[in-house]
């Protein structure tokens, strides 16, 4: 007997081979089989349930994810993993747990800022978590400017120990994840402050917990911070706060690659550069950007497949309604997002080699590619979580009223999702940082200085200032130099006229200030423009499967389109394109959407994820919604009994007016 | 002693008497009063406390609210609230809850559609709440479809009967609120079937419960849909889901006002205007549109206090760093938003007259304005809950890290409002509605026929389409004819160039499917415009009291010039203005901001919150934020113990190491 799938006619209309394009999204064949094999692993384990997730009290969903945390563990000891694998796995098991700080930041932070010396010492109990750590920067009272922290780390020479102090209530730490009820260890950023003298700050490792009985240590003032949006979500971590009361701690437990304090209390920079901290931005902002393209996948997948079952309105003859996925409203808002998922997945891969570059650049002491590798990340960081959050809730509301159940799988993921805009970099602050970079790029193009990498566009400002788009057709918007030149125009553009009225400011910071709203987009004008070079770097590399290929362009040709439509505004007030190639591009843009559409199951079940990773009854593989939300809502508590907890003393008094006549 | 207060200096700063700024806010003294009234009441009641809702579990949530609403009952009672009062006092209770249904959906239902005997019978025990009441609409396969429903009420002439019967799984009702757990009875809607022949879906009233013991009658399945989006929110309402078995009830339970069966069985039409219905429907947005307006000052009230209490960066020789309020990002996403709270506040107002206008011309028998009418508030209610939605996010978002929080406020206030736009008329449905009676106000235009209502500037076509802005200063992008003019071009200039987009079909139908997604743009410009000249239009009133009305003016220019800015790619790409006039009216709205500046606090002041029903720490009247947080922390069961339930199970065994020895 056949499987049931209602999406079986849909995914015949495939233009493509569908393998092929799974190796595509994954990256390489042998990235697609361990993450298939991993993926595969999690959802047939039922330790890794997460259907009644967003059911469970706080204590509860907590004490679920310290079982599937220890339960990963064990998975991943038992079946030696690799760090890759097990990476995956994690991942997979979808949970925000203390074991993402522990090996996403504070493995990394002794990495990248201990010695040699201190790493032998703390990252050997750490990999095999007989110590757990977290990352203790953030506190209530700051969050983006790091140098403001509060807390102090004060060397005392008599003892050879740092005393660390939360002076204020705003000094508390606040935020970091795994630090409310399970590290035992912390990285803490504090002030260093030597012989009354304040050097900045710096990170140091402090116990913070017992080995013995997980009990907090002496001067250790440690808890949760409480409930964070929505149900299930990040309400699985223990985001914690911290106060210490004079702890003290050996000197050599302050991070000192970069900077030591000497036995004397005298304060030393190493030769080590500074900027390998901006290489490790580098590092941790590209997995934010391909974890960007991962989210936005599911929302998409999930919208993409309702879509396709879901049927309203232009019924004819008493004939099926029509799949709302045909209506060309439906079309307009979901498949740029289906481009985007795909536009960022690749600017994702390209940010990997860059990673890969900047490293070995680092090592040959060559930094003059590192101030415009950072800009960029920053800058992709900013503007693809913040479309990913956006895109979320768009597709919620893509999938109508049934996109707000639970089960939809599209609350929590938007829940899930969004501190991504704020952590690592607040989104805003991070288009200033590289809108900065833009402008300082301007300012010394007279001086002749070559701009490099994603700013090399800049280097043609005079021709790109004065050149016209050549459009003449709706089908001209599908040649990559046309599209490539009108979003480098544009981009160069709005940098100079911004930089033309910050010259009208005396004071530069004073004209940077006054100004900083609107230097935000030609920051975003340079950020798109980077995704789609990428896009279309990616369709000049050989790509083998039978049509993957001309998908690929018609995505790359939707992203940069819709993109054109969106901000027509930036387009034409530049007079990069005129009006009428505006609504050309539009034009072209529906054509596009017609070639999507039967192709878009296909498009969405590319990404290959398993029911249990997508967490979604709308987006099931197999597209048998209706009676799945059924069944699922019988599961409810609510629906434990017919007549309800708290009948008999709310409703029925009411009823039966025993409310009224008690006093009347 | 002084009562401790945070924004005090904020507060000196204001320009403007905020007391009358209250009373324009409510819309009357006498409003003011009664509303004030009314929100101290619930806030001074230890029954609706709400600080702690979002940890409770689904059960106990449900359970509160049954006890909320009927000790709101009980007040009300009591109290002898007139229906205003009892109103606003279920709305300070702020809590989803099947009153709600009831009070706004079953009694509306039974006025509107059924005879005077039908009223006489069921509306005194509804006002008792002898009987409790919901609306049985939607299905699981049908939601903006009304008329695609599949529920069947089939009239049997032998018994004088109608059976009610779910003939497929998606006929199954869905979603009506209060129908889950609480309903007695429901408005259940139902294809009339009589001798075969399908007259279409009409309303019927239906016991669904015993009034004995609450349970189910024979032949009706009805629980509980499941959890909704995030925690709160409106898991305290019991959408339910509903089934019928062959469920007879006698045929006066038919609501008859419009259409009628008779005893043989014969459908009849009633001489009462069918138009009655989009009255009901003009009432219903209405109220959308003024709810709107103020969950969007809820979130803008949080994000300005909060704003002017967060200090980040730029500390000066060790002083206070700067309130975040005061960088022109922040003021540049936030102001804006203050503005389209006091702008959707009073085209609220206005749709208030509106709605008494139809209501008398429909009385007259006068049926000219009701299409406009309809396609207004269809527009508005789009427009202003779209905005407001996407609002709350971005004042979440203007509060960082803590905006994540729960006790900030602003998840719950989203995960509340978003279901808005989607129930009453989705809100892409409802602007195309909107596109269409502009493509067919265009198309008569020709003929003679003279627009009413809001699209009368559209009788000024040939000027409007020709006319030139007159800007050459930022300074001219004050006057009020200058933007209204702009507004009615843009808006005009858009729906003529989908008209003749349109007209290049053969079918218009084709059309108007094929360019759907381009249609909702002049929609969405016709509805702004609305906005803006009702803002326009309530300066020419007379408003008392110091600065007010100077304040509402500079809000007024900040709404209209921000919606230049934003879809500066309309005005520019149909000659309304020049690049240039668009660059002059960012730089007025720079010098906007720095106006709303001082007095932003006042402003939010003036929407005259309790601290109870704004449930904001972030927002508090007082300022004392980061106390607050650092307090209610420790109120998170998780904190009830130091050592977390599952340490010995699940992070001891790691540490020591169990897991790894056990298998190697």
């Amino acid at each position: 007997m056949e499987a049931l799938d209602y999406h079986a006619e849909e995914r015949r209309k495939a233009e493509f081979n569908l393998d092929e394009m799974k190796i595509v999204w994954a990256g390489s064949r042998r990235t697609y089989e361990i993450s298939d094999r991993m993926a595969r692993l999690v959802a047939s384990d039922p330790v890794f349930r997460k259907d009644n997730r967003t059911m469970l009290t706080r204590k509860d969903l907590f004490k679920d994810t310290l079982r599937k945390a220890a339960h990963a563990w064990k998975r991943i000891t038992d079946l030696r993993l690799s760090e890759l694998e097990a990476n995956m796995l994690r991942s997979y098991v979808d949970q925000p747990a203390f074991t993402d700080l522990h090996w996403g930041m504070f493995i990394p932070a002794i990495k990248g800022q201990g010695t040699n010396e201190q790493q032998e010492k703390w990252l050997p109990m750490a990999y095999k978590m007989q110590i757990i750590g977290c990352y203790a920067q953030t506190e209530l009272g700051h969050g983006s400017n790091v140098q403001g922290l509060e807390t102090t780390a004060t060397f005392d020479p008599q003892t050879d120990e740092f005393e660390i102090h939360s002076p204020t209530l705003t000094s508390s730490k606040w935020w970091p994840g795994g630090l409310g009820k399970v590290s035992t260890h912390a990285v803490v950023y504090a002030r260093l402050i030597t012989g009354g003298q304040d050097h900045g700050v710096h990170g140091f490792i402090v116990q913070l917990r017992s080995l013995d009985d997980h009990l907090p240590l002496p001067g250790i003032t440690v808890g949760d911070i409480g409930m964070k949006f929505g149900s299930g979500a990040y309400n699985s971590m223990d985001n914690g706060l911290l106060r210490f009361d004079h702890v003290r701690i050996p000197r050599n437990q302050m991070l000192m690659r970069v900077s030591q304090v000497t036995r004397e209390g005298k304060f030393v920079q190493s030769d080590v550069p500074r900027q390998l901290v901006y290489g490790t931005m580098v590092y941790v902002r590209q997995t934010i950007v391909s974890d960007a393209s991962c989210a936005l996948a599911r929302a998409v997948c999930i919208a993409t497949r309702y879509s396709a079952v879901r049927r309203q309105f232009g019924s004819q003859n008493g004939g099926p309604e029509t799949q709302v996925i045909d209506y060309k409203t439906q079309q307009s808002r979901l498949f740029p997002l289906l481009a985007s998922a795909y536009a960022f997945r690749f600017v994702g891969e390209w940010l990997k080699w860059l990673y890969t570059d900047v490293t070995q650049r680092l090592q040959a002491n060559d930094f003059s590619t590192l101030p415009e590798a950072h800009a960029c990340t920053a800058g992709l960081k900013s503007m693809t979580t913040s479309v990913t959050a956006d895109a979320i809730e768009e597709c919620r509301k893509l999938c109508g009223g049934h996109g707000y159940l639970s089960n939809s799988g599209l609350p929590e993921l938007f829940a899930v999702y969004i501190p991504t805009c704020t952590y690592e970099g607040d989104n805003v602050v991070l288009l200033l940082q590289v809108a900065r970079f833009l402008m300082k790029t301007v300012s010394q193009l007279g001086s002749g200085k070559k701009p490099v990498g994603t700013t090399a566009y800049m280097w043609r400002a005079e021709h790109l200032m004065q050149c016209r788009c050549e459009v003449e057709t709706a089908h001209d918007w599908l040649k990559p130099s046309i599209i490539l030149e009108a979003f480098e125009a544009r981009a160069v553009r709005m940098s100079i006229a911004c930089a033309k009225s910050l010259a009208k400011f005396s004071n530069p910071e004073d004209g940077f200030a006054e100004l900083s709203a609107d230097l935000l987009e030609p920051a975003i004008a340079h950020c798109q423009l980077i995704v789609v070079s990428k896009f279309l770097e990616k369709l000049q590399q050989d790509i083998p499967g039978k049509g993957v290929k001309k998908q690929l362009e018609i995505l790359c040709n939707v992203y940069a389109l819709h993109l054109i439509h969106k901000h027509l505004g930036d387009f034409v007030a530049t007079s990069c394109i005129t009006p009428k190639q505006g609504a050309l591009a539009n034009e072209q843009l529906r054509l596009l959407y017609a070639q999507v559409r039967p192709n878009a199951v296909a498009l969405v079940d590319a990404f290959n994820f398993t029911d249990h990773y997508l967490g979604s009854i709308l987006g099931c593989y197999d597209g048998n919604v209706y009676q799945k939300l059924y069944q699922e809502a019988w599961k409810d508590p609510l629906n434990d009994t017919v007549v309800p907890d708290g009948y008999l003393e709310y409703i029925r008094p009411i009823l039966k007016q025993h409310i009224r006549t008690a006093r009347l």
